[in-house]
């Protein structure tokens, strides 16, 4: 039996997200296929709306409904301006304000270095974030990076790059996850914790914080 | 910061699909929405041509574009028509295919006998199903069905159903997987292989077959 190039297509273009394998990609397509008008036609429909309705945020590069640009969180006049928090990806965004703790504001990175895909620094935007920085008065820049290869050579060249403006440069600690123990920490995630030990507070001042 | 309706819309429908949980859809739709005029737009288009280009087989069930019809299976005079299998995923008939031993023709059940969700035995398309087995002069019903609790009772009543009309009625073997150890195998897959116990092929015979 030979299979159909349009669901192979599919598949394909399935594998390409996040956490899905060939094995779910197939399952996927097929459960989508043989629901053509229910489930496909609901996933068509949410993706045109999504693809359509949001947009870049122009200042910070997030997201954002095309109908507002800058974004909510770029028009924020409560927020910090004197703190720029740099992500690599858009969804990061996201995740640190549902974390709750930081009120200042953010910068997308266009990319990562990454020397294998032939991308280099030009594609990182130094301009428009040191554009950014003299602009808004920035003091302290927060480089919220992961912690794969590329992240950290991109962390170590904005590094570099920005020591001579005169901003702070710092980045989320590193240590052990809440909930997690230390028998079930990496070695290198252990080292850094126990490297940077920090003073213990009093169980007053965490219950304030 | 407010969540974006659009983008809540689509984690809600990726949230649907096999496998798939509420982290998973948030991340993947993230993704798209940061890609949107790459991977999503990519997705979009996938979804379209299976959607437009692939259509239900009328005489299985099965899947087949929309050109051909009845789908290649149906028409391939070299198949064995006294033997049916019965399915309840059109997918089901692909990973059957794929396996390589079944040479006869399929029927895609158009729904399980669900009591939970109203779904009874109306639905299953019963009269289609004896309408072929008499049509086509089936000698042999295989149900091909899966092992929760509504395919069993799927499958008892379509045992019932057909006991009258003297088809053979058959099913796939149940038993230890090939590759895997007794020990790693539950109690109840355990009971049935021991129970339908077989006798043993000469070494000859396997590899003949």
């Amino acid at each position: 039996m030979k299979a159909f190039p349009s669901l192979e297509r599919l598949t394909a273009c399935l594998c390409k997200l996040p956490g899905i394998g060939r094995r779910s990609a197939g399952r996927i397509a097929m459960k989508l296929v043989s629901q053509r008008d229910g489930l496909l036609k609901e996933l068509l429909a949410a993706l045109k709306e999504a693809g359509e309705r949001l947009g870049s945020c122009s200042t910070c590069g997030g997201i954002t409904p095309q109908a507002e640009n800058p974004c909510a969180l770029c028009r924020d006049a409560t927020r910090e301006g004197s703190i720029l928090c740099v992500v690599e990806d858009p969804a990061d965004i996201l995740s640190i304000e549902a974390a709750g703790s930081y009120r200042g504001r953010y910068h997308v990175l266009p990319g990562k270095i990454s020397p294998m895909q032939g991308e280099g620094l030009a594609q990182l935007g130094l301009e428009a974030l040191r554009r950014r920085i003299e602009a808004e008065g920035v003091r302290e820049v927060v480089l919220a990076l992961n912690s794969d290869v590329e992240s950290e050579a991109t962390a170590s060249f904005l590094h570099e790059q920005l020591l001579e403006s005169k901003v702070r440069l710092t980045r989320p600690a590193l240590g052990l996850p809440v909930g997690s123990g230390v028998a079930y920490t990496d070695a290198v995630t252990l080292a850094r914790a126990m490297r940077s030990r920090q003073q213990c507070e009093s169980p007053e001042t965490e219950r304030r914080a």
